[in-house]
């Protein structure tokens, strides 16, 4: 089946509003292996949705039209589809009903703004509205169905779930398709495509490969039509994990902090934290994840030296020596961590964020990291060109993922910890 | 001047991600007067690709494309403009001269991959992109200029900023008029636009009043077309000021963090926080500023009682007897972090984020705060229903909204702080 959405509002073409509906449509969609092939937007505008209404309807099964079905005057959706379908409009009697009703139970009197709500199409049908005042309608128009639903998300919601997919899975064959998305972290997309590519030069035809930015992370997507597609995906996973082993963090939208809280429950183990560069960063994704106390107790931020010597007895020599972006000093961080918080690993980061504060011996972008346990540290050094915010999180996401590979006992070297400076000018 | 967008991504059409790149752009384009006419949004499949770039550009000035220029297969922008304008696919020497400068300064070997991205139509022009690795790219088509712009949101705005609305604003002619953005904080849309329309009944009719949830925070808007615009724009915020005054944090995207930055900056005071239920939230928000060393040193994740004793001092009978989330424990925290880091001013909390940990007294949503300096700390409660993430970024922005108030000498009660509990069913 193919599906088009016409999206109309002018708040949506103003910015004003970021467009969560298309989103929850294609997600309601998915389960059936049903995926939106194209969606325009327009503004509050009769002739840019009659026209809209024409191209969208002439290449696909259903036209999905979201908005334009308030009280008010910039309310079109009604009008454009009247006049694209050659009809007039008409007071539709079980609308007006649905609206009385509405009204009579909120204790409000119809007023006539309210009234144009049910001016609809003629000959078009009702779509129930179980929880606003505006009724979804529907016609034919050049071979396909056009339904029109309401821009309120909860209303979209509930009129899709009650109304619209009961009879679109009625009356269209819906594939039991499959998708699955995978979390990645340390891996470059490009250079994960290229060791797929070399690895299988001869890709399940079938098996639909993606790749998304979800910056720090990367999603890997699989997916494979018809009743045959979960077990096409499966091996198609099977054949490309030796790639992906040591990258993926979990299916779906599982987040680092969230593994890593796992991990540490399943090993019985405890993290801290010290921080200087990422600046509660670390500690912060930690705590998101609901249950975080069970493995986490404690975290400093210590971002200036003052800091570091006070309450995780960094050496002062040791500062004055080697400056705090060093690996003595995140070395003395994570064991001063360990010893005032009692837990069994930590991590300890010190580096230069930016934008200022760089040198040349250290340019903005130089971190230092140590993790582990008290009588197994280890630190390393590694850059990350990035903007403030974004080296901030990525760094805070480094971190947690050298204390996953830990757990999860990876050998090798990550990729991130392999870039070590900038090329000089 | 007209303007259509055509955004690519399967990721789009499937729900995977909200389309945030076209609000973003659309906000870019307001000042100048400009707004978006058509958005279409399609996957990543050529032959969609190739029709969508056809009837976009029959119908405007400029068509920008987002997305699909990246080093994967299923990145199809540049393949698709080429076969529209009927010209083959060269390598760019100049598109390539910046992916390996690219390359180079993180240490990455440019891959097959990595150099797809310089396959751009023959006879295109560069638009530079000061971020990352893939170059914008432009050519005419059908009597429109056709700009090509890459779909990670921090390239796109540098490259919008930079490069694509300096050249625009050169070529095109553009409203003069003026558009101005407030960031408030602890105050609610519709609360405020209710007082405005009671105290300006006669509100200037050529001045457009607008307001958007960008939470935890609300940004007012202050439009007015013509060269009389900014003031026009000048008088009706000299009008509505008093009514904002209180909650008013800056100008276009100030943050919090940066407004509370620069008053202690101002005030040559530095700020220590103790943290319970934004786990690091609080220093998280506050480093993300450059320039934050200079008025903070050090701040404690205390996260479990353990904690609070060990690092801050709070003593094992005040947490017995009154539990973690109270009074005398958040007036004991801030206590404890203001001995421990020397600082002027401390922001302590604790509270509970849920989904568990909840009790009859003290529900899921309950914070107390303590604020102040250590001869003049104050503790409040309030109660904030939301989501665990979404209540640690709130919670986090009532902390430094605090500060805020304290450092500008604001009485009264903070709107925030009057809610206590959930009613009782």
């Amino acid at each position: 089946m193919r599906i088009n959405l016409l999206l109309s509002g002018d708040e949506l073409m103003a910015g004003d509003i970021v467009d969560s509906n298309s989103a929850l449509i294609a997600r309601q969609l998915a389960p059936y292996g049903w995926r939106l092939q194209r969606k325009l937007t327009v503004g509050d505008n009769l002739a840019l949705l009659t026209e809209s209404l024409q191209l969208l309807s002439r290449d696909c099964d259903i036209l999905l039209v979201n908005g334009g079905l308030g009280p008010t005057v910039d309310d079109l959706t009604a009008e454009a589809l009247a006049k694209v379908c050659g009809v007039p409009l008409a007071e539709h009697p079980e609308a007006l009903a649905h609206l009385q009703q509405w009204c009579e139970r909120r204790n409000y009197i119809l007023n006539n703004a309210n009234r144009k709500q049910a001016l609809l199409p003629a000959g078009c049908e009702i779509v129930r509205n179980p929880t606003g005042s505006a009724v979804g309608f529907t016609m034919p128009l050049n071979g396909c169905q056009v339904i029109c639903t309401p821009g309120v998300p909860s209303e979209l919601t509930a009129m899709l779930d009650q109304e619209i997919l009961p009879a679109l899975t009625a009356r269209f064959p819906h594939g039991n398709g499959t998708l699955r998305r995978f979390a990645l972290f340390g891996a470059g997309e490009s250079t994960l495509q290229q060791q797929i590519t070399e690895a299988f030069p001869h890709w399940p035809a079938g098996v639909e490969l993606g790749f998304r930015a979800a910056l720090p992370m990367l999603e890997l997507k699989l997916g494979a039509p018809g009743p045959d597609g979960a077990a096409a995906v499966a091996r198609a996973f099977e054949r490309i994990q030796p790639l992906i082993a040591d990258v993926l963090i979990g299916e779906d939208d599982t987040s680092m902090a969230e593994r890593v809280v796992e991990l540490l429950r399943t090993a019985g183990l405890r993290l801290t934290c010290a921080e200087s560069c990422t600046g509660g960063g670390i500690a912060a994704l930690l705590t998101r994840i609901p249950g975080a106390s069970d493995v986490f107790d404690l975290g400093v931020v210590s971002y200036s030296n003052g800091a570091k010597q006070q309450l995780l007895a960094v050496g002062a020599e040791t500062l004055a020596q080697h400056g705090a972006v060093s690996e003595p000093v995140v070395l003395e961080m994570a064991a001063g961590a360990l010893r005032l918080s009692g837990a069994d690993l930590a991590v300890a980061v010190s580096g230069i964020a930016g934008p200022g504060g760089g040198t040349p011996d250290k340019p903005v972008g130089t971190v230092w990291i140590a993790w582990g346990s008290a009588d197994d540290l280890q630190a390393r050094q590694f850059y990350v060109p990035m903007e403030r915010a974004l080296f901030q999180e990525y760094v805070s996401t480094i971190a947690l993922d050298l204390i996953r590979r830990r757990l999860q006992g990876i050998a090798g070297e990550p990729r991130y910890l392999t870039r070590k400076r900038p090329e000089r000018a």
